[in-house]
């Protein structure tokens, strides 16, 4: 057999996206080894049972002996602690990364912690489902996915083209970033969606006018899919708007005063406005439909209340 | 064969929701003539080779004649034309129904129009997809879904019962709701929601330091699906928020409330806040899981960036 691109490979969690890793990297030959980190005991045994890693471990400090890829799987407020454990560990020339959706911090609350010699080149996949827990993962989660990876300007260049070899090859599309503009980015993309998802579903819960009943009865116009990011796991998400504050509150605020834009508008009647910026959001869903992140398959029953459309008003 | 529910139905516009009842009611026998009326002689052409009415029409007047059930399907800033078009040719005992997303409005726009002996009962069936058109319609739109009638308090028995019954036969649940009720209800459930999504994505689309490649590219973080509802038929829901203006700006100033202390608990780094709403808004999605409007079947790539979940740290 060929050798494989990453001798050991440790995953410090295997939710979700760790878990998935561990199968895609199975599924591609990547690793020799795979040694998996979690603290619950039936987590572990699910990994093993499973066959997706080939030792599970509670100590991470344990599964990164002789690793030479490390990448943490877990929460962004488990950073520190997680840094700390294992890097006396390290081997000279490991390379650590990650899957965090805020990257900038990485550095402060990574970088510090590690040994001379040990590469830190920081990695964000964007893809994922509302589920968790090791049995919630698959291999393909990533294929044709972005992958953004922010290394620091005097990164190593081998360390680089390992990781970027490692995610093509676990079959998503990699992309480089400074690490500041990624979370500006993915605060637009990411981040202010599943919070303004939160809030709406939030607000609804406390109307008094209104039941929950009837929100759940009549949530097929539009408010059941906010629902399901509102679902998200709620220690990940906190932890995402604690650490990427500063770019989450620059998009808010831009997001509130256009709201107050088209409030404005509702209010004197203006169809004009409200009509413009609705046809100028159909572009981006087209593009987003081309670049192939998207189908334009209907979301059947999903969505619209009644809707004429076109019914012969043209 | 057996009497037909109604003997000559007339759908005031055939795009998704009026080709979709075209359809149902072809599917249950529900009606012994189904005319159809549109603008587009295309649309024309399309309803009657697709056989999904027995007439087509440019002219309301004309469709109407000797029709027992009229059901406007087009949009809310059409009603009052069409009231006016029909009210000459409508036979004594007649049903007028629609399905528009707004209720209150229809007892001014059409009920001053229609002659003594004709019943106005407003209909709203929450289902649809994003898409437009005769062709996009199809007869399993509203299967399970909920139909809301809001009838006058002093409504004819007969007729409610009349449209109720044509409601199950094509295959929803039936519900009835007082019309200022229905208008705040919808507010929260599809309303708002769509005023959301157009917002943000219009946002997202000004912002100048993230491009709109960036934004397309990085979606599948949750962007994308807001991204479906902003695609919506713009000039349809011109017509809805400025028809339920009152009860849209309600909502709005209350999700603008709640989104502001969200806000503060981000800047001050309350987490134990940010804790608490993400994990109260886990509920109302179990609901609407449990009530049948929506599978707990993971959106598979969809919605969340890297999520580690309870990767081994729980």
């Amino acid at each position: 057999m060929t050798t494989p691109l990453v001798g050991k490979l440790a995953l410090i969690g295997v939710g979700l996206i760790g878990s998935s890793i561990a199968r895609a990297a199975k599924r591609g030959g990547l690793a020799g080894h795979i040694a998996g980190v979690t603290r619950s005991a039936g987590s572990r045994d699910a990994c093993l049972e499973l066959g997706i890693v080939d030792s599970a471990h509670l100590d991470p400090a344990d599964a990164v002996v002789d690793a030479d890829l490390i990448i943490l799987c877990s929460h962004l407020g488990t950073y520190v602690d997680v840094a700390r454990a294992i890097a006396p560990a390290l081997k000279p020339g490991a390379i650590v990364s990650d899957v965090g959706s805020v990257k900038a911090q990485v550095f402060e609350q990574v970088g510090p912690h590690l040994p001379a010699g040990v590469h830190l080149i920081p990695g964000h996949p964007v893809a994922g489902t509302e589920q968790s827990g090791p049995r919630s993962g698959f291999a393909e989660l990533f294929d044709d996915r972005w992958c953004i990876l922010t290394p620091a300007a005097d990164a190593d260049a081998k360390a680089i083209a390992l990781v970027h070899d490692f995610w093509t090859r676990i079959g998503s599309r990699v992309e480089l970033m400074e690490a500041q503009h990624h979370d500006l980015v993915l605060a637009v993309t990411s981040h202010l969606p599943h919070l303004i998802a939160y809030n709406i579903v939030g607000t609804a819960d406390d109307l008094e006018t209104v039941t929950e009943s009837e929100v759940i009865k009549y949530s097929a116009g539009g408010f059941r899919d906010f629902t399901r990011i509102a679902a998200s796991d709620p220690e990940f998400w906190r932890d995402v708007f604690l650490t990427n504050r500063e770019a989450v509150l620059e998009v808010l605020g831009r997001f509130t005063e256009d709201l107050f834009a088209l409030q404005r508008a509702i209010r004197w009647n203006d169809g004009d406005a409200l009509f413009e910026l609705f046809s100028r959001t159909r572009a981006i869903r087209r593009g987003i439909i081309d670049a192939g992140q998207e189908t334009a398959a209907p979301d059947f029953g999903r969505w619209l209340p009644s809707e004429p459309e076109d019914g012969g008003e043209e």
